[in-house]
């Protein structure tokens, strides 16, 4: 008999929640009984799945009777709120928001990277990382396991559709707008993103960057399991809708050559190398939408430092930065 | 008796050659008398310069007689060419192409950093730096008479306007398209750049940079004078029309803090500080065209290298980057 599981997604309405939607249906995830659940304004829409609508459910406790998997991507004070009373019902607890991902009872977990970590779960919830982390570490994970990685400097840049629906409406308008010369209304994206970079993750006054940045710092050494990893890292977002690149600068204990470091690339498992760059082949954001990969490129040896690599890492941040993981965590826990 | 000047512009309708135009007249040169100077093709169009028109002679070598000064910027195979022919008229030749940066006999000059070194130019020439590398030795500059450079991390967020007049063209006509939902013609970009991200500089197959990248490595260490420094770039190519940005990280021989750091660069000629990143004030790109200033925000103490420091740096590319620097390096000589 073939297993099959009753999975909530909550946040089933937002722009993750619809995605891991789209990603349990791809890959065909065993699911008996779907609950999509949402916020008591969002309740009553319907959501499809596997050909047919889903009425939306108000969030409640008796909504997680009975449920194998919840998946939560509705922010941070829903899944502080809620994620231990889907726990207290039995449900393993899978959250892309970042309410949990420092507690040090709750693995964080990249499959590529630390499924064993999810195994151990005393509260039954898993934290899902953040989409920056994400595709870093899976590229940097065959390096680390290689050659030791004493420091990654990284340098982002983020597409819009982290911010949401609305911030991909507010971006769409502003293109628009500075396309037939009208003016742009720069207020729902606290800036003008069109034809510029900004950087608008909340600032932490005392180091002087952004919570995006030290998210990057504290993951990579959870998932890695080494927390003498250093991250100097600056993440910025740039006028496009879907898709994370990233500037990878990466120092090791052990000297590391470009050639080794792609021959462990090409082996990683959830890494596809794209990178025939003197044929102008990397990989870039536009191409990465829709699917699964991390993509990796330009690989090469840092002319500014003999024994470490260089790399750039593109991945579509809605599916392997968030639903993507959070679905393969699941496959990896009751699928395996 | 104040002096004036006999000024020849070469490539006077393009992208940079307007901007020189356009800086001479705002920064009140002493132009006697203005020689805008293009290819055969543009020959006997019009330039505006000081209220009147001007009309664009051919290149040839007796457009250089008696000029004073002759400003470059028509590319490679022009400067390398005309630049010896017009010096060898008595003109100084400042050059905004590649074509003399490496040679030992020709100084490349910052007027903020090396302005003694454009004193001594054994061939008459001068050149002009590229744009990434200019505005990132401005901020160094007072980094490394402080603390001395070691080695610098670059990831560069560059703006299109650097592929003149038809890139410009093709990125509108890019945005209108996609903007419309209509399909987009990447031809003339080499690449879908709106919605995207790409890297379009020439390869050099060997050590899997980019000539762009390799410029910041070799001219970092010229203009400041010190060949033991480090530098690992990446360049790229964002959506944005004009305004450089870079993100920075630097390591010194000697500890460096941000404190410290925001105290030199508050002082240093040509860079104004915008950092007050907790209330959200840093550089963007779109605030800085038509700007003369390089400006560094984001000043911290690095968290992944303790006595480093991580920096954010926007500069408009065709004026510090280009048109500007080459004026300034013209003042710094005739008008001292």
């Amino acid at each position: 008999m073939t297993k099959s599981f009753k999975v909530a997604v909550v946040g089933a309405t937002g722009v993750v929640g619809q995605e891991m939607l789209k990603v349990l249906e791809q890959r065909r995830f065993p699911v008996r009984e779907l609950v999509p659940v949402a916020s008591e304004r969002s309740a009553g829409k319907k959501v499809r799945f596997n050909g047919r609508d889903h009425t939306v459910l108000a969030i409640a406790p008796e909504v997680f009777e009975g449920v194998d998997m919840a998946l939560f991507s509705a922010g941070g004070s829903t899944s502080k709120h809620w994620s231990p009373i889907a726990a207290s019902k039995g449900a393993i607890v899978i959250d892309n928001s970042s309410a949990f991902r420092r507690d040090p009872d709750v693995p964080l977990c990249v499959p590529e990277c630390n499924l064993e970590a999810a195994k151990v779960r005393p509260k039954g919830i898993i934290a899902n990382p953040n989409c920056s982390t994400i595709q870093m570490v899976v590229a940097l994970k065959p390096l680390h396991d290689e050659a030791g990685i004493e420091r990654v400097v990284v340098s982002t840049y983020q597409a819009i559709s982290g911010g949401g629906a609305k911030a991909i409406a507010a971006f769409d308008a502003q293109c628009k707008a500075a396309a037939a010369g009208e003016p742009v209304d720069e207020t729902p994206l606290s800036g003008r993103l069109t034809g510029n970079v900004l950087m608008h993750w909340t600032p932490d006054a005392e180091s002087g960057y952004q919570e995006e940045e030290l998210k990057m710092v504290f993951e990579t050494r959870k998932i890695l399991g080494d927390p003498s990893i250093r991250v100097s890292p600056t993440a910025v977002r740039v006028p496009v809708v879907s898709g994370h690149s990233e500037s990878i600068t990466v120092e090791t204990r052990k000297p590391l050559t470009a050639a080794r470091a792609r021959e462990l690339l090409e082996a990683a498992p959830g890494v596809v190398v794209v990178d025939d760059f003197s044929h102008g082949v990397y990989p870039k954001p536009i191409d990465a939408v829709g699917e699964d990969a991390v993509y990796v490129g330009r690989i090469r040896d840092d002319v500014g430092n003999p024994g470490g690599v260089q790399l750039w890492v593109v991945s579509d941040n809605l599916r392997k930065g968030a639903a993507l993981n959070a679905v393969q965590i699941a496959e990896g826990l009751l699928l395996a």
